[in-house]
Order: C-alpha cells, then structure tokens, then sequence
C-alpha cells in the first residue's frame, strides 16, 4: 500500500505529510463511510477560486463573461476527469465492491470529485500557497486552453475594427450594429447582435456572451461575405 | 470624496493602501466602462471558498450536502444584500444616471455584487490573509444561521435513536425506512424517504439533502405521530 501511495505522491509531484488525508481523498463513499465527499465539497470551492484567479491575473481585458466561459471550459466533469487519467488517480481509487465491477474508477464523474478532493487534500496538508501552486501545475495546460479562447476572443475583435477600416478605405458609411436578443441568466447571459451595412445590402448575425464579442462575431461574418479573409 | 471614503472604510474596519481598488469596487457598471464585474468574478469565487473552509472547520461532522445547504443560506443575493446594507455600501456605490433615479443602490442584486466585488478587492489589496479576516469578521452572523441550521439537523439526527430506543423500549421490531424517491442534479439531490412501522400501523415521510438527513425527518414525523415530542 505504502508503495502504491509513494508511486502516486510521485507521479502528483507532491508529498503528502499527513498520509491520511491522501488516502481520505480516494476513498469513494461506496468503499466505506469515511469517504472524500466533505473534501470534493471544500476542493470544489478551491479550484473555482484559483482557476478564478489565475484567469483574473492573465487576461487584464477580459470581461466577467469571457472569464466565466473561460473558466467553465477549464473546470468542468470531462475536463476534470482527463486531468484525474493524467494523475492516474483511477488506479489508486477506494471503490466499494459494486463501483469497481462496474468500472467505477474509469467514470469521469468519480474521476473528477476525485480531483477536487486531491485539491483540498493538498490546502489541508499544507495550506494555500502549496494547494495553488499544486493546482496551477496539473492545470497549466487547461488554463492554456483558456488562454487560447482569449486569442479567438482577441482575433475577433479584430473583425469589427478591420471591418469599419474596409468601408472608411471605400467611403462608405460604418456598419450598423444592433442587439436583437438577449437570453440568459444574469452571469450567463447570451447576446444576438445585427450587424447592418445598407450600402452594401448586408445583414449579419453574432452571438456571444457580452455585446461587444456577438458583435465581433457579426463583423466576422460580414467580411466573409464581402469575400475578405477573416 | 476622499472623507466620505474614509467613512466606508471605518465602518469597513478595513483600510486599503490601493484607494483605486475600493473606488473600482463601488463602480456599476452603469456608471462607467472601468466598472466592479471583474471584480465581482473574481470576488464570488473568493468568498464561495472562505465560507465552504469555514463550514468544513467548523462541522467536522456535517456530510456534503449539509454544508452545500449551510452555504447556500450563507451566500446567496438576500443575505449578501444585508450584509451591504450593514456595511452602507449603498450610500458610496457609484451608478448611472438611471439607475441611481430608479434606487439603484437599494437593489439587493446591485448591493450583492458589490459586496463580491469589494470582498475581491480586499483581496488584491492585501492577500488572501486579510481576505478571509475580512469575509469571516463580515458573515460571523451569518455563519452562525449555518451553525443554528446544523444543531437543527442534529435534533433531528437524535429523532432515529429516540425512536429506535421507544421501539426497543416496546419490545417492537424496529422501523423499517426505504428511500421512495430521489430527484435534482448530482449536488444538490433530494432524498425523500418512508418510515413504518407495521406493528403500529404507522408510515411517514421525510425528505432532505441526504439520506441520513430523509430518514431523520420521517422518524421526527413518526414520534409526533406516537404522541411523543420530537
């Protein structure tokens, strides 16, 4: 057992002090009743505010809506469980008799309270600067994705600038921009918006989590159709 | 502007060495293109963190879903409203036009996101330290209504033992409980559960966020049936 745990506490890059708390984290509530469910509840709340932060710090100019997508696309059961495969947290799983006949330890939804509880695990053993450092680690690589969202985002707000550069460059008048819908709760709301250009007899549609990215969005597809190059 | 700062942060308890972060924090934004919503991101992540530790230290005893009911009596737009208000956040709140003409600043989601937002800029002022001295110091009475919640749980947890001791106490064979029902997503499940007791023709009902927490509710409704207080 012993050696099982030093090989995992490798292959994590980081040493437990108090043992306990690691194999508390693997301990699925079908293996015994002292299981790693108060820990996914209090790992839950870490990880949403280190990734949090993490995206605050690194994208300066992003809105609170781009940083949630951001965020739910970094934090979520399928990417969580990825990250769990790469722990190889599934061998080292304490499953009671039925979950682990019926594969338990290969579900992404006990991968991933797995992850969250290896999180609090890690803040309870040594606190938050270890447990940020921990997660900013095994994260890097989905908080890149979020980075490279940022670049999508980044490259469609060109299409509205190099949209109004195309008609001051013909003498035209500048695109007519409009919001057509909003749906969605407060944090999660989604934006229709027209992009209208009579001129030319164009009318495009964006859509996207702040007004200024659906109409990046429709400026986008406005050039497409004036055959530019998006 | 700088005396009427220096009030807030008096009865803040809390003095900032980066003025611009609690000017930033007081900003709708309605008012202004620099407004609190990244801020309030980050913010609802912070104090989504500071309670769930504070819940998990304070109930070593407390099972997942009774600390996620905990916290949502805790952080949710009433009490993050009441808390602003305690804290006259509404007098310095800086908002268009329009909405300080429509009493913006008594707007409980207005005040609520404001509290997120200044809860962040604590934060990026002084660390996480100070951060969660702040959060604790703020929501002591309403971590206290989560702590009120978990001893009315624990009255009801003694409901099964009194009335497994009334059976034994009668000679009966015990009451026999069995979930009926489980309805809502993974974290926020409900468990409704049946108690009888066939000897005495008895069967009620509990529900709650846990297994455990149903059948405590059913056997609390089976000993008022018995005529004994619950």
């Amino acid at each position: 057992m012993a050696n099982e745990l030093d090989k995992l506490q490798d292959n994590l890059n980081y040493q437990f002090s108090d043992l306990g708390l690691l194999e508390l984290a693997l301990t699925h509530r079908s293996a015994e009743k002292n299981h790693n469910e108060r820990l996914e509840f209090l790992g839950d709340s870490l990880l949403g505010f280190i990734v949090s932060d993490s995206l605050y710090q690194q994208h300066p100019s992003a809105t609170e809506g781009e940083l949630s997508r951001m965020r739910s696309s970094i934090v979520n059961n399928a990417s969580l469980a990825a990250i769990a495969r790469e722990m190889r947290l599934g061998d080292h799983l304490r499953l009671g008799s039925g979950e682990s006949k019926s594969g338990g330890n290969e579900r992404d939804s006990i991968l991933a309270d797995s992850v969250e509880a290896l999180i609090a695990s890690v803040y309870l053993d040594a606190g938050i600067s270890a447990c940020i450092k921990f997660v900013n680690n095994w994260f890097a690589a989905a908080l890149q994705t979020g980075n490279d969202l940022e670049q999508k985002l980044q490259q469609q707000k060109d299409s509205k600038t190099r949209l109004q550069e195309l008609m001051q460059s013909k003498s035209l008048p500048l695109p007519h921009y409009e919001v057509t819908e909003v749906n969605g709760a407060a944090h999660e709301q989604i934006f229709k918006v027209s992009c209208q250009i009579t001129s030319l007899n164009t009318l495009q549609q964006g859509s996207g989590s702040s007004k200024r990215e659906a109409e990046q969005e429709a400026a986008m597809h406005t050039l497409k159709e004036l055959g530019e190059t998006p």
